[in-house]
């Protein structure tokens, strides 16, 4: 949090279907929805997070990604890294506070990798879903499907890499926690960090432009990544891997597909990773195993479909 | 245990190299050598198990399983079955005590799918490996590897299912736990029990003729699955499927191979089956998510590599 | 299974309140609903049990239990079992067909700790709850609060346990599986299996006559334990010990009261224990270890407070 | 790490004998000794950590800690801390880089609860100890014992927790992730965060000064916490409490002591805590629950026993 960057604050998905859409993310995976505005989006959030909502629903023709946002901890934070963002050469748009509801105002930059990124300063707090401020319980009970706990990261697809991380690092305050490096030396892909966690970003360099690999959900535990892949059978959910472990954070981790073809992860552990530490590096032409340490293998699928 | 006949006992397996054989059973698996005999097999065991040794390998020039054995209650249990089985019209053969060091007297039958199967009713007591008679510790200190509990069971491919379900049920006592069947209300495949295990050894009516598919062995959870799994990684071993959910059993699995190419499987977990219950039906045309529940999706080397 | 006696069929609690009671037992331990019968007896399940009902709730002045039934292979077993408990000396009764609804004639004796046990070879077959019978799903959704698989045993204080062991090895077919034996080399307490489960009843010799100490249901893994053990600060629920492991079992464990007073504990894992392995022996001495493996150290409401 | 404090970093334990004190530490609880200084002071490590050590054991008359000390990100910040710290009132002392070995000069100060605590900006890197830095495994083979990651944090126990809080909070850049508030609405224990972990230290107001409560390692899962109990009980070590939850932070937790009377917690999950989330609150009237969330009753040595 070098930069007053706090954490992945929110991302909004296109979904052709809502009603399916939201039997998958509410029913399966457990999101609670909190809103739907008056364009018809549907705002939700994992039962952890305490502020009105992390994901947000849009009906459109097309899957993929809109935006994924960042929260800052003021509003001098959002002055300042504006100022920042227009100095590196992003393209900077302002949305006005209200364009989301409960959330103020977001500045918006074009990443070099070719997809929208949001950094905003406020955005109503109602604490965390089911539990009481006073004496908290450990989990609410009612939850649904896999009981997502909270929205964890994007992983993100495009080109230009090193400037992107120049971008992250530099100017926002993220500190690089993991990358694969190709045999010249050259990052192939980078996991980004504003805290301990794993990632709260990751941006893979494969040419594509402003592609959307996935968006991941925390889950508690490896027992739950388990009842979780029950669930997407019981459901006729199209898996894509795991339950596994990743090589890149040590985390466990399972991928499947919602209605529209987004994917998703469910998440659990993941090595912590303080910005003093050096950068985990994996070699590409051990790729198999960074990405799924047990089978060491990748799936065509997991490479080439995007959204 | 309507007959008599206890558990299975002991599997022999021949392997190309006993060296690494011992490195990946020993070191790996985590079974504990505990004897080697005049001809240069090893005798090995789950930590768990009473008896002097459950698995037996032997070098020779192909991979594939000798025999499986099930220990009964005692001698005149032996005498009864070793009828039973000629009444039915198995060939049988009497091996004496000691070919096996530690062992009785062995009566091997070839069973309808094309394995000698063995009875025996004698075997030295040693007790749990590692924890005391009295006063036993939870688990012992020193475990290497996936810390494998017990022998658990075998799977073997083979034809005439419907004879050899007759024969295991009706004659040795075992109840049919569940089964897959074909369009025409066939079995194709029985997993069967003599206790309330899942499974006390599982054949599949494929067509071959004595083909073996997979020794497994019991460990505790599927926390321990998973690093069992990281240890295969760490080891370089040849990773087959998982760790997933089986449809049939519930139970938790990996496979994976030996350096001779012998399947192995870690399964913990597994449904309860007593014997008054109704066997659990699977159909064939759901036969991915019968066997690997999450992904719902056979990889043909599942299905057609054996030994 | 030696005599024909399957399993821990049933057990009737009586309870003080049975709205209470419901709460408890149905949205706590999470205990399927299957019955009421025209005495206002409410009947219950674990989800995974096949018969129709497992424990019958019944209003009562006290709390305790009126009796633990066993389930048997056939009506001829009945016969031949009554005629040798009658044999073997045991006060015995005939309850008729349709007392307890959807189950046959049940044969009632009184054993030497003074509780009254039965047998029965008929109850109604309804399957596991919440699952089809062909490709079922690895477990029902709707499940509530502990979602308590089964049934799994009862714990009953009582005197004459050498006689006791006596009529439950030697007449019904249960083995030792565990024993505490004091500095005479007596056994204080036993641990009795008709399976290769842990324990399917114990008895503990402590000078009481007919005591129930408590009923236990299974739960699957040691993380649902801790997610009992909050769900009992959830509801306010009376803890006694635990989530903790006992030295006797090895298996995973927590107490806790019903809002009658009766001692209820859910339960995971446990050692496998075959009729031709050695019973485990604790020494009296080292009680606290035997019981609470953790701490080494028993509450006196532990020893104390039956009902 | 509002203040460029990034962690907890080391604590200095006295152990009043170095070999039992090893057996326990290295043994048992699983961390790596790394050196031994010239004078005697033994340097441990949690395997996950990358600096050269983070517990050091000296042998002593009286256990107890000697202090704690946290990483900041650079001399510049030490410097600024420095000039901060003297500026807020506290005794401030400087150590010369070598008094602790491996370890760049360090800044101490007394703070209001009568503990002295450090700061550095420079220690050695190793790495995380048996795992390479380029594709490095999940976990390193050869660990001992309850396997530790990592030293968590400390619980101090003192008087004058408002001026304290402001120390930490105002002048360090810690945020207040959850308290304990008598009836007059003042916090009696505060746990406090440098990052999202739910504390890197706490403090509790009893009256006491410069009392140490107990040191926190960090293990991966509610099962290792299983695993630590059952080691407890084969090592006949003093367990104090657990495994069990807390309602503060909800982690998963174990007490238990030192060979010298130290106690020592093993601690597994934890909520994050992000520093614009209000702090959880509990109320003092509700301590047990609290602190032991599933029996909501402390023990009296939990709350009197310090060193």
């Amino acid at each position: 949090m070098r930069k007053g960057v706090l954490r992945p604050g929110h991302v909004q998905i296109r979904v052709m279907d809502m009603q399916q859409a939201l039997k998958h993310y509410v029913e399966l995976v457990g999101l609670i929805q909190t809103h739907q505005d008056s364009q018809g989006r549907v705002y939700l959030k994992g039962w952890s997070e305490t502020d009105r909502f992390s994901v947000v629903l849009v009906e459109a023709a097309e899957p993929g990604m809109d935006f994924t946002g960042f929260k800052v901890v003021d509003e001098q934070t959002l002055v300042n890294l504006t100022r920042d963002l227009v100095a590196f050469g992003c393209q900077v748009e302002q949305i006005p506070a209200g364009e989301l509801d409960f959330c103020g105002r977001r500045v918006r930059f074009l990443c070099p990798t070719g997809h929208w990124i949001e950094l905003y300063a406020q955005k109503e707090y109602t604490g965390r879903w089911g539990v009481r401020e006073v004496n908290p319980e450990a989990w609410p009970r009612g939850l649904r499907g896999m009981r997502a706990m909270s929205f964890d990261h994007c992983q993100l697809h495009g080109s230009d890499l090193q400037l992107n991380r120049e971008l992250f690092c530099d100017v926002l305050g993220f500190h690089l926690t993991e990358q694969i490096v190709n045999d010249e030396g050259q990052s192939v892909a980078d996991w980004l960090s504003l805290s301990i966690k794993a990632h709260d970003i990751a941006f893979v360099g494969d040419g594509n432009v402003g592609a959307f690999h996935h968006a991941a959900f925390l889950l508690d535990t490896w027992e739950a990544l388990l009842r979780a892949g029950d669930l997407l059978s019981m459901t006729d959910t199209s898996l894509d891997v795991g339950p596994t472990r990743h090589g890149i954070t040590h985390g466990q981790s399972m991928y499947f597909f919602d209605p529209s073809g987004n994917r998703n992860e469910v998440f659990a552990g993941g090595d912590f990773h303080y910005p003093d530490q050096k950068p985990v590096t994996w070699l590409e032409k051990d790729l198999g195993k960074a990405i799924f340490y047990h089978s060491r293998v990748l799936n065509e699928r997991f490479l080439t479909v995007m959204t």
